[in-house]
This record gives structure tokens, C-alpha cells and sequence, in this order.
């Protein structure tokens, strides 16, 4: 900064080649005029990546073009690498670096991974994540913005092979480089979970004025999905419901789902959510019927799904218990759904999550009530490695994805 | 109660034919096989309705069939009117009537009837909307059980003339007389929104041990929908949100929507759902644009939809007021939705709320970031007659079903 010496306590200079110590990665956050003029200062000191938060490029028309063209050709020049623009960066959650400007609540640890073609994840989405969903935990978060040099390609290609990430979600508006993509994705031996917008005329126009993504057409991106076992979503809420299922739990080894539901209403929901979710209802075997039976009222009948509460009212937390674990047992079924009702009377149901662990089926919850009560329900499952949903129509069709991905990637069921 | 004198501090007769005073409805709730003998009572002592909450009828199989058959001709003999069994019944909140064991939180009163094929709307449902939406306004809650006397169609019938109901929120699993409810929706001039569960193969066996419904056929039900002006909807959140809007917001009079979002990712996604939702991205005028104009930085592009962040960082909250207002008076806009981030930095932008209803045009709000302070927000919103929404997209769904009701209706746009 030319007009301070200090800034919060931080000594600055006038130009990045004044700072006496090497530099790996600049920071860029001035208006996109003076963004050239920055970069050839970092040329000069040699810096080695660069992440531009400014925006005002080709997003903006053709003056942001020219200083964009300009910026590339330094960058091509000095072969730094750059991030951005129009882009918060880079957050690392076991090195502690982060080069967002929001202010972020902490966030936990964790093996899922977030590429998004958009500042708003390292700013608004992470700040609503630890809040509704402090049990998710994230690795790397790489905000792209207008992808000007460094590609999703790029990116996917470094977290194919990290250690420490276990799912990848992506949020884009368009691809500079489809077929690198494609390529990278279909190796992957890791879940990509993809939320693509800018797929409508209108979306694509949108697109162009906030990341000047070009959109490409959705039927070769359908079909992309398809061919590199993609797990495409719809929403920022579907990315991240499929990432946690994906990150908690171990994938289904068939279609055939058992579920337990605390009401009548949400078994034949859920029967619904199976059928078109492309999933099968587990019939369970007659040891399974013969022990939850013990625990059921006699004029009540044991079904899949399993409608639970007269169970409950006449056995307690009892039903819950032994229905979970026989289901798990039974081998003709592959992975279950468990609704819970919790209130300020009623605290819910708290499975001896270790013993669940066991089985080594997905086990998805649904947790549904007051909202205090719900989150506090919600953080001591997830926190136990358990992925809880909002309702139990979510949940099978977030199950319904995960299953079909499992199947394509075996090559079965 | 043959066994007590006193419970709760009420006092207890051994038979309903010891009351002393009138009785108008009853509400019975022991086990099934008890119930027949309780309705001979009823019917002895002159009671004109009863609410069966009890479950084991035909649910159950023939034992539970058989008890029904039996209670419907003790009603049939005595002209009781039967609400269930297998409900907790009705709820009204201008008199305060309710039969409901479930113990509830204060509802607000308001226009929104809803008729439940499920006990569960009067218990765990009211409890999550009066905690997670307490802003929504319910007149009458009728849980319609088995439906083994009191029909649908009876219950709408009545709801179509109730002055208090504005909008009427189904739950259905399966009608009994279908002809009937379709003659009576079809004269309905009031918005009625229907999630059917039972669709599928699974969900039709599910429905039957639920609430001994017969599911018809999903393409027949689809048909009613659309000739008789149904708004149809797939969960319980979309029952809610659709009836919300409906009840707090006029009716759109025609399809093009301007859209204010707080992120250039936002509104993509929302041009997206715009298009995929049937409606259109409204041409703004140029004198709204140059109105915009005045409140947005020379480098950022007046769009719809409008990305309002650098706006708010250069001038603050008027460009979310100067935006809302000149995009309402402009006659190219037939309703909008503007999206607003909170935080516990940035609260949000809180609008003149008297002022908004001036134009006569629907306005749906978004609302994201922390949980605490997005229900603040949508508490002060909704309490001021303004729908908040959790992102833009389910907004953006919302209000291309309710505009399509709203063409269907004036046979017009």
C-alpha cells in the first residue's frame, strides 16, 4: 500500500518488490485497473502464484477484457500461476492457509473437497455450513472465478491424488477445457459430485456476465455425467447432502433399502422416494420380521418400510435398537434409512453409534422436530460419523444417487 | 374411564352414557377392539360427532376390517359423523377447538387450512412449522385418518366457504370417492395444494397399511390436477412454501420475474430456475435501468438478474431499496424475488414493508447465512407478510407453480 506504513499492525510497503522476504503466493485485491501494473511487480520479485480477488475482467465487458488479456500475457511471460480472477481462492484445512477476506467461522477438519467456479463458497456458504452443519468436515476449498489460467482440470487432478480428500463436490458455470475435464474425471477414483448451473438460454447469459463462463450445451454435459460416473446434483443443499453421505458413510454394495420411519405418513413417503429414486425395498428375511415382532404391539404389522412409533410407545427406545440391528444383519438388505422425531419432551433416539459402525452399511438418518432440538440431534449423529437429512424424501434420494454411483463404479447391481 | 374417579384433576365417568351434560363430539381414543362399544354408547347418550384416534382398523388387516365394519354401521344407524380412525382430528384457531393429543405449540392464527390424511400434521408438523416458521398463519387443521365416514371432498366443500380460509394445503393417500373431490375442487375460486403420497407401486402398499388407502393411478390424479386448477407438490416443505406464498402475496398477473440476488452465482442459478420454472426473465425498462444505474458502480452491469453486491459495498443498503421499488413500478415486471445474506455482521437489508405492498405485485424474499440470524430475519419478514424462502431456486419453483394457478385461473398469460 503507497499511503500506509502499518495496517492493523501489519508493516506495508509500496510495491511487492519492496518487501525484502521471498513470496510464494500474492494476494491481489486492488481494482482490475491497477491489476497489470501488480502483476508485473510480482513478475519482478518473482512470486510464484498469484490469487486475484478483484473482479471487473471479461465478466464485465470489453475494457475487462483488455486488462484480462494483459494480465494473462504476464503471467504467460513470468510463468506465474493464477487463481482467479473474481475469486476469494484457496483454503487448506490441515496447513491452516486461507486467502479469503470474509470472515470465517471455524471449520472442521475433513476429507471432502469443494471446487466452485464462485467466491460465495469460501464467504457466505462456509459460514452457513459451520453454522446448520458444524459435523461436515473439509480438506481443500478452491474458489476458481473466471479461470483465466488455472482450470477445474487442474485442480481435480491435484485432488485425485491428495491424501486427506475423500470426495470432491464441484459447483461450476462453464468449462474452458471440457475434454481435459472429462479426462481427468473419468479416472477418478474418487466420488465427484457436480453441481453445474448456466445450463438454460437464461442461465447461460447469467453466466457470462458473472464468471463470462461460456455454458456449452446440457445434453453433452448430461452425457459427460454419465460417461465419467459423475454424481450430478441440482442445488448447493443436494452437493453438499451427497458429500457428507459420501464422506461419512461406505458405499451400498446393492439397491435394496430397508427403512424405518417414526410415522405412517413417512413410510409411505418414503416407499414413494424408494420406487422413484431408482431404488428397490429390501424384503426382509423372516428372522429379521421374527425379532422386530418381539418388539411390537400383536394387532401391529411389521412392513418395510417399518412404521416405528406404536412400536415405541409400547417398548420405549427398545424398537429402535432392535429393528436398526436386525435390518443391518439381514443380507438381503444393502443399506438403511432411519427417521427420528425428537422435541423438547421427546429427545429422540441415540444409537450406540460404534456398534452401527459394524456393520459397514450406509445408515443415513432423518432427524425431524423443533429446531433447537433438531441441531442438537443433528451435530451429535454427524459428529459420530452419521449424515442426518431434513426429511426422509431427501435422504432416499440422496441414497438413491450414492447407490447409483456405487453400481456404475462396481460394475454391478 | 371405568377405573378413576379423577385424572388430571377432571373428572371421569365409567361410560359416556353417565355424563350429565350434552355431548357434542367425542373423542375416542382406547384400543380398537374397544371402540365399537364405546360408539353404542355415543350413540345411546345422542352424540352427534367423533373424532377415532385410535389406529388397528382396516389398516391392520381383516380383524382391524372387521371392527370397522361395525363402527361404520353403528354410525350409520345413529347418524354420529366419524373424523378417522387413526387421527388426532381437528384443530380450529379462531375458537380454539382442537382434539389433538399432541401437545402443541401456540399457533399462529391465520388463512392457511390444511387437511391431512395423517395425524401427524396435528402433532409433530404443527410442531416444526410453529418452531421453524412461526409466521405462518393456520385457520383450520383437519387430520382425516382412515376416512371411514367424513370424506375429503366434504372437508373442502366446507373450507370453500369458510371465510377465514384464504388457501387450503392437502395431504392425501388415497381418496374414497374421487369423482366427488374433483367435482368440488374444480368450483373451488380458492388456491388449493395438494401432496399425494402413494404414487408408486411401493407407495400404494405402503398407503394401505397406513391409512387402508387405495392409490389409483398417478396419470388419472395428474389429469385431475390440471382440470381442475390443483397445485401439485412433492413433500411436505413444498406444501408449506407454495401455501405461504399464497397466503401472504397476491397473485402474479403474468410470467416475468425480476430477480435480486447477492451473488453472481445466485443469479445464475436463479436465470436457470427461472426458464426450467415455465417463466420469464423480465426485460427491464430503461428507465428502471437508469434508476439502477444511479446506485451502482460504472464498472458493474445492470443486469436482471441483478447481482447487488458491489452496489451494497459502493452505496450500502439504497440499492437494494432503489433496485426492489424501481423494478416494482416497472410495467415489463410482474412479481420478484430478491435474495438478502445476513450475518452476525451484516444483518441484512430490512425493507419498508408497508411500502412494498403498495405495488400489488407478489415479492418473495431469500434468506442465507447463519441459522440464528436467518430466523430472525424470516421471523420480522414473515410476521410483516412477506414469504422468506431458504435459497432462490425453491423460491424461483414456488412461484412458477403459483403462477401457472394463477393463469389457469383468469384463463389468461
Amino acid at each position: 500500500n503507497p499511503n500506509a506504513d502499518e495496517i492493523h499492525g501489519f508493516k506495508c510497503y509500496p510495491s511487492v518488490r519492496d518487501v525484502p522476504d521471498e513470496i510464494d503466493v500474492a494476494i491481489i485485491a486492488v481494482p482490475s485497473k491497477i491489476v497489470p501494473e501488480v502483476m508485473e511487480d510480482c513478475a519482478k520479485k518473482g512470486v510464484k502464484g498469484v490469487v486475484i480477488v478483484s473482479s471487473g475482467f471479461s465478466e464485465e465487458g470489453e475494457k475487462g477484457a483488455e486488462i484480462e488479456r494483459k494480465v494473462i500475457d504476464i503471467a504467460r511471460r513470468s510463468g506465474i500461476l493464477i487463481f482467479g480472477p473474481n475469486t476469494t481462492g484457496i483454503m487448506n484445512t490441515e496447513t491452516g492457509f486461507i486467502t479469503s477476506f470474509a470472515p470465517l467461522r471455524r471449520i472442521k477438519k475433513g476429507n471432502i473437497s469443494i471446487v466452485a467456479q464462485t467466491g460465495l463458497f469460501l464467504g457466505v456458504m462456509m459460514e452457513m455450513i459451520a453454522s446448520h452443519n458444524p459435523g461436515i468436515g473439509f480438506s481443500k476449498l478452491v474458489g476458481m472465478g473466471n479461470k483465466i489460467d488455472v482450470q477445474d482440470h487442474e485442480v481435480l487432478n491435484y485432488l485425485i491424488s491428495d491424501k486427506d480428500t475423500k470426495v470432491i463436490g464441484m459447483y461450476v458455470e462453464g468449462f474452458r477445457n471440457g475434454r481435459a475435464f472429462f479426462e481427468v474425471a473419468k479416472k477418478s477414483e474418487k466420488p465427484i459430485v457436480i453441481f453445474k448451473s448456466g445450463r438454460s438460454e437464461y442461465g447461460k447469459k447469467a453466466a457470462m456476465s458473472h464468471t463470462a463462463s461460456l455454458g456449452g450445451r446440457d445434453e453433452i454435459f448430461s452425457a459427460v455425467c454419465k460417461q465419467a460416473n459423475l454424481i450430478r446434483v441440482f442445488s448447493f443443499d443436494e452437493l453438499l447432502n451427497v458429500s457428507k453421505a459420501l464422506a461419512m458413510q461406505p458405499l451400498p454394495s446393492g439397491k435394496r433399502v430397508a427403512v424405518i420411519h417414526y410415522t405412517g405418513s413417512g413410510c409411505v413417503q418414503a416407499a414413494d422416494a424408494v420406487y422413484f429414486s431408482g431404488l428397490k425395498l429390501a424384503e426382509l428375511s423372516e428372522k429379521t420380521k421374527k425379532r422386530i415382532r418381539e418388539v411390537t404391539p400383536e394387532w401391529h404389522q411389521v412392513n418395510n418400510p417399518l412404521d416405528i412409533w406404536p412400536m415405541v410407545e409400547y417398548y420405549g427406545m427398545k424398537p429402535y435398537n432392535v429393528s436398526t440391528e436386525a435390518m443391518l444383519e439381514d443380507e438381503n438388505v444393502d443399506s438403511i434409512v432411519v427417521a427420528v422425531w425428537c422435541s423438547a419432551i421427546w429427545k429422540g433416539y441415540m444409537p450406540e453409534f460404534d456398534k452401527l459402525k459394524e456393520f459397514k452399511k450406509p445408515i443415513y438418518f432423518v432427524a425431524e422436530g423443533p429446531r433447537d432440538e433438531v441441531h442438537t440431534l443433528r451435530m451429535e449423529y454427524e459428529n459420530n460419523g452419521f449424515p442426518v437429512f431434513p426429511n426422509v424424501i431427501t435422504a432416499i434420494e440422496v441414497l438413491g444417487k450414492v447407490t447409483k454411483y456405487s453400481a456404475r463404479k462396481n460394475r454391478s447391481f
